[in-house]
């Protein structure tokens, strides 16, 4: 098996190498991965400027690449360049800090798992929730050993990825896992103003999560269980329910 | 009616002028836009470094807000500092080129919307398909107008947007207004691989679109038939159909 390794904290990350040490008994592991932290970087790609590779050694003394762009561009180069072309699968992560609910969308790592989909690769993204700072990625490593076997056993619906979140917990606190939907997730006090050494106002984006209670059966739910959440994500935005209602809205002529 | 605008393309391009002018007989409109253009930043936010708002004038001598952000850092700005919290709706574009079927998720101008619905506003991101020098941004803009109206008059479901896609045509040859669901689409020949002047690699991102028949039904189908694309898009990438299957490979233990 020939497996794509991405993140978005950077080649250096320790969720990274975990990741890659994990995989590694299963075929033979690519990690092409961001030169410097692109957090909360999204699904951008990079079209106006060009990009380099550059080959490295990851802690452990075996081979890498970083690279100037995205998580996302870390992905077409990695299948594109450094594979030629011949991938079976991609991971991304570990990252040290979940992806749950809306937070899917803003996070380089899920993107990076978007883009393998978007290729046509089985992809999985794989978080570690924050927790103080307990940054033991050894369960989540664990499990994406697991999983990648449950993968290649099972195969993958084409164009689908999915998006794990590990809790910060030791491996015999975590109480199981769950096949979860994503689930809401909402921020308050999303401004932090600030007045510079010249008098001027400058800007901090923050935000602390709106306490809601959680869908029964969401990632949210699932974490605050101390379970595994593993959530099947598909490319359709669609909201197919409002399709007909808003057919009449007569937006013709 | 309160309404926030803004874009990828930043704060002087021609088709968040376009927007503004059309929108401004509905109500108040505040223009936060990039102070410069961020194309393909998918729905990226700045957490990293802090945030500049300068108050500025468009072309028209009318008052706008350029932000060092995102798109989306334009609307967490435009709401929560600019607007003071209050608005009614939320416009995204006019931006100069299709967001259509796997697009969307790469999208400034559809990422300034999704983080506008998340915030809980109706929001729209609106592009018109490029097609060589023809640019003209006047039917997308009527059309944004008659949506905005729609939207006042049908209310919109809490946490969706509307992701429109208007062909590049005179008026009287668009052939009417399709809503529809997101399409596929994929690329290739992804990289274009040159060599400095120092001999060293670097790589350009590119791709041509796969030769593929559309879905009928679908953004890319509507837009081939010289028609304005309407989607109805929510924040739920859940494959549903996969969780079912998925409870059958045993991961736990």
């Amino acid at each position: 098996m020939r497996i794509l390794l991405t993140n978005d904290d950077g080649i250096y990350a320790p969720g990274l190498l975990a990741l890659a040490q994990a995989l590694r008994p299963l075929g033979e592991v690519f990690v092409v991965a961001p030169e410097r932290p692109r957090s909360a970087s999204g699904h951008s790609i990079t079209l106006h400027k060009p990009l380099r590779i550059e080959e490295m050694r990851l802690p452990d003394g075996q081979r890498a690449w970083a690279t100037s762009g995205t998580p996302a561009d870390c992905v077409t180069l990695g299948l594109d360049v450094v594979m030629e072309g011949r991938a079976d699968l991609l991971f991304s992560g570990i990252n040290a800090g979940s992806n749950l609910g809306w937070d899917l969308t803003y996070s380089g790592t899920v993107a990076a798992a978007i883009e393998g989909a978007i290729l046509g690769l089985p992809s999985v993204a794989v978080s570690v929730v924050e927790n103080g700072s307990d940054r033991d990625f050894e369960p989540a490593a664990r499990f994406s050993r697991r999983l990648a076997e449950a993968i290649r056993d099972n195969g993958m619906e084409r164009w689908t990825l999915l998006n794990v979140n590990v809790p910060a917990l030791p491996q015999e606190r975590i109480r199981g896992v769950t096949v979860t939907h994503q689930g809401r997730r909402q921020y308050v006090d999303r401004i932090d103003r600030r007045v510079d050494p010249w008098g001027r106002a400058y800007y901090w984006l923050r935000g602390s999560l709106k306490e809601e209670t959680p869908d029964e059966g969401s990632d949210v739910h699932a974490i605050l269980e101390d379970r595994i959440s593993v959530t099947p994500v598909h490319l359709d935005m669609t909201a197919y329910s409002l399709i007909a209602p808003m057919r009449e809205w007569k937006l013709e002529g």
